[in-house]
């Protein structure tokens, strides 16, 4: 009844970063909705996420604060749409916590919906984000922000964390 | 780890419908999630609902085509955003299917996002429909509308029809 809607990615609206990393999905998971992990990851260097607040339900917050190199802080907030435990999360920033829309602003240049896939690979993850926009202009602005590098960047500090992690020589 | 958020309606920017109504939830949830049922019910008549689509899932569409008594046609399309049968059906027209946000456009007065809860009282249901908006200017919009009087109007439609349902005098 509440299996998850086909995921196809239109290639004009839409960004996918697709890799097997060698963590398990519930490593991966854990990086993903635990703040503590997740600032540690969340924004590629020297970005940081300097605040983060998670309510891991349908129409719960999801906060962050991403703060500049140069020392400027960029809140962002938005609500989750889908929690399927170390198999698929879905958030939005076009919806507000519980799920309310947010009013337009014209100072907004795309909003985004992102899935986050994991699937097991051997001892790691499948690990697919794909990144759902507005329009061809929404996406192109988000490509031409350095989606791919970001994200990547971003997944290599995830990867690096959770092994840590993993290991136990993590040290929060 | 799914379980919903806490919904409490905001006065300034919400609408509420409350009713007891004496059909089970069951046949309430059918009444809204099951097109031949819909169509019979959703518009206060004069108003018809021509045509329906429901892909009952996180993220599937919710397609209506509401027609005028002057024969003029209304599409509206969105996504469900919780499905927890016989007790919680959440969608918006804020998003598109498969979660896409939309563009914005100057000539739709507000968006929703509509929350039906359900809960079994006695032989029937108590019956909540919450719809949330973006501002105040919104709800007083939709208010102005004749939300109070079009959705008690089409829940009137729903009991009446939803009673002859459970009675086997409905002739679809």
């Amino acid at each position: 009844m509440t299996r998850s809607t086909q995921l196809t990615p239109d290639p004009h609206l839409d960004l996918v970063l697709e890799r097997v990393v060698d963590v398990p999905p519930e490593l991966v998971w854990a990086a993903w909705t635990e703040p503590e992990h997740l600032k540690q990851w969340f924004t590629p260097l020297p970005w940081q996420t300097v605040d983060c607040e998670i309510d891991l339900r349908p129409g719960g917050i999801f906060r962050t604060v991403m703060r500049s190199p140069e020392g400027r802080d960029f809140p962002n907030v938005g609500c989750y749409l889908e929690v399927v435990p170390n198999r698929r999360l879905v958030w939005t920033g076009a919806l507000l916590p519980g799920f309310r829309p947010p009013a337009h602003d014209p100072n907004v240049p795309f909003r985004f919906t992102a899935v986050i896939s994991l699937e097991p690979a051997g001892t790691g993850t499948k690990y697919t984000a794909t990144v759902l926009h507005t329009d061809e202009e929404g996406r192109k602005k988000h490509e031409a922000m350095g989606f791919h590098s970001g994200w990547g960047k971003a997944s290599d500090q995830l990867v690096v964390l959770m092994t840590k992690v993993a290991s136990g020589s993590h040290v929060s």
